[in-house]
């Protein structure tokens, strides 16, 4: 179970996948078996949240990284990269870095 | 804090907006305003998470929902409506509905 608080001293990548239909669950097994295999045991990494787009053709990450420096060091990693180029072979992606700036609830 | 959890039952809209940089906070209080307002007091909500973009252009708001047909009546409550519109007159908005498929720790 993963938190979001205002208060943790984490930055948020939240990379939206943009993919065809055919290949969404292609994309979401990859990108499990990349933050199993490789994400996780990079230093910072503190939680990766796969989310399946209701319309068939979206992926969302939504992964928190103790830290800016942490998250830059994963992009510049040989095997990260290599893992992150499989998965721009079936989707295009936005990655954007945020802070969390507030929390609601009902 | 907010939690999110494979097995939870909600469904989960990621809204990324973009917004030119001396807006942002404007957005921000915009949606923090809508939330505690408006969206907090209608069936269904969960919660909204209001997140800044590092590079001062974007926000996204990560809001759970109990069903999906809450978050449209959402989109159909006159009151919601004219928030959201608020929201629109200083920035783009690509609101997307998901399920969470992964979790995972370091």
């Amino acid at each position: 179970m993963t938190t979001i608080d205002a208060q943790a001293d984490v930055v948020t990548l939240i990379n939206v996948f943009t993919v065809d239909a055919d290949k969404q669950q292609e994309l979401i097994d990859l990108l499990d078996k990349a933050t199993n295999e490789v994400m996780r045991t990079l230093p910072g990494f503190v939680s990766a949240n796969i989310h399946r787009g209701v319309d068939g053709t979206h992926v969302a990450n939504y992964a928190q990284w103790a830290s800016e420096a942490d998250f830059q060091a994963m992009l510049a990693n040989p095997v990260a990269r290599e893992h992150l180029a499989a998965a721009l072979e079936i989707a295009t992606a936005t990655p954007l870095l945020y802070r969390v700036a507030s929390v609601h609830h009902a």
